[in-house]
């Protein structure tokens, strides 16, 4: 059944609204993704949100009515309210129309089954949710089977990396650990660890790569410590052709990882 | 000589700061760049700041006494001022102690030499300054010679653009034409219009590429127009494994530029 919020300041609208901040998911274990494509791709997945907040103006729409049943199904609550109190929730002027409430996944590399896939993603203190959720877009597009985040990177759970994602975040993996918790973890069965580097390169085309293959980049201004690029088993270098000596870490991982595509995908 | 700043409400400080916003860029025809290094890449493109702008609390370096030496000598002017204005100015909690005011560039059509390099980049309807500023750096990468916006593009000038150009913003060209105005353009001299597709493509690699290429990438929404597709002479696709069918915007010109460069750069 519906629930009908008119108010600004009613408490749910409050606690939907603090899930943009980083301590208020992590204190609520939840997370929210906006969009009836996203929400779709989401309940494909096995993912069905426990709130469903809907604008009272949208278009009725078959998957909508799918997707209110799956949470009704599954005991979430749906709420329907007006375009600009939906507008305060997400923080977008053009809110989507609809907006769902997931709970925070499981994110230990313990959840990572590394033979599912030929190539997984990892990211070493990426700071900004936008290339976070561009890798995870990319890491769907080449089949990998997840993105492992490696120290101190950017939320994958936040508003901007979900919508980056463009629901990539549902069918990822997404795994969190420190380089002392990685590094074991990978060295205790078959992986290829790969770094984009300028150090001790060979050239990225038609490199090596065996899978699983692990493509590395690291934090958007530092790139990777030395020590962990030493501890690769293979390092990479692109082309550089003008007066800069890197890429955009998203773009480097994607670059990367369709090469790697290229060689293990067969 | 270097000029002191110590007010907020200073009229320069209240000037510098309305660049932040297209239509005071657009009116006073400057943009502003921010860090040493994207300064010194400037300068060593030709580009010298009608305005630099120091913290007062930065530490001597001789590219900074270069570039002050540089601005002095063409007649701009050097402020001084607190961390705090310079926040300010920049709208950077942490700014990078020094910026730069710049005259925008000529950005017309009739500006690009086509043939000073075997691959543009060419955007529709890019809406996501990041998104530019990436295909900026991108394209310096590959040796691109400059990034031609189609339609309505974000501003290049923007902040966010000029961030993450890194500094590509002045070593490649910068045009901007209506879709009306490219292709005749194009069509005037050599060139192959690629773009990346989903209709009636061939696979991406080892496609056709000839120089110059011009790889054309459409809106992180919709795509490119049907029409614009059609009247492309190669149409490439890049393998999508996943439930995505398509990559970010940034992230397909790259993996398809990277993909040319590997053909044409010979």
């Amino acid at each position: 059944m519906r629930r009908q919020i008119t108010g600004f300041s009613n408490p749910t609208v409050k606690h939907l609204r603090s899930l943009r901040e980083k301590k208020h998911r992590k204190a609520a274990g939840q997370f929210m993704a906006e969009g009836l494509r996203l929400l779709t791709d989401a309940l494909a997945c096995g993912h069905v949100p426990q709130v469903l907040v809907m604008g009272e103006q949208r278009d009725p729409h078959p998957l909508l009515a799918k997707l209110e049943a799956a949470v009704e199904r599954t005991g979430g609550e749906v709420i329907e309210t007006s375009e600009e109190i939906l507008s305060k929730i997400t923080g977008k002027d053009n809110p989507q129309g609809v907006a769902g409430v997931f709970a925070e996944f499981d994110t230990s590399l313990a959840g990572i089954d590394r033979s599912a896939a030929n190539i997984w993603l990892v990211a070493q203190a990426l700071r900004d949710p936008g290339n976070l959720g561009t890798m995870l877009r990319t890491g769907d597009a080449v089949g990998a089977g997840g993105l492992i985040l490696i120290d101190d990177c950017a939320d994958p759970f936040s508003v901007e990396a979900v919508r980056a994602s463009m629901g990539a975040v549902f069918t990822q993996k997404v795994a969190q650990a420190s380089w002392g918790e990685f590094l074991p973890w990978l060295r205790s069965g078959a992986g290829q660890l790969v770094a984009a580097s300028l150090r001790d390169a060979v050239p990225y085309r038609g490199a090596p790569y065996a899978a699983p293959c692990f493509v590395l980049v690291g934090n958007e201004s530092r790139g990777l410590p030395e020590d962990y690029e030493a501890a690769c088993d293979l390092r990479v270098t692109m082309p550089m052709k003008g007066r800069a000596d890197s890429l955009n870490a998203a773009v480097a991982a994607a670059v990367l990882a369709y090469e790697v595509l290229d060689k293990v995908d067969s």
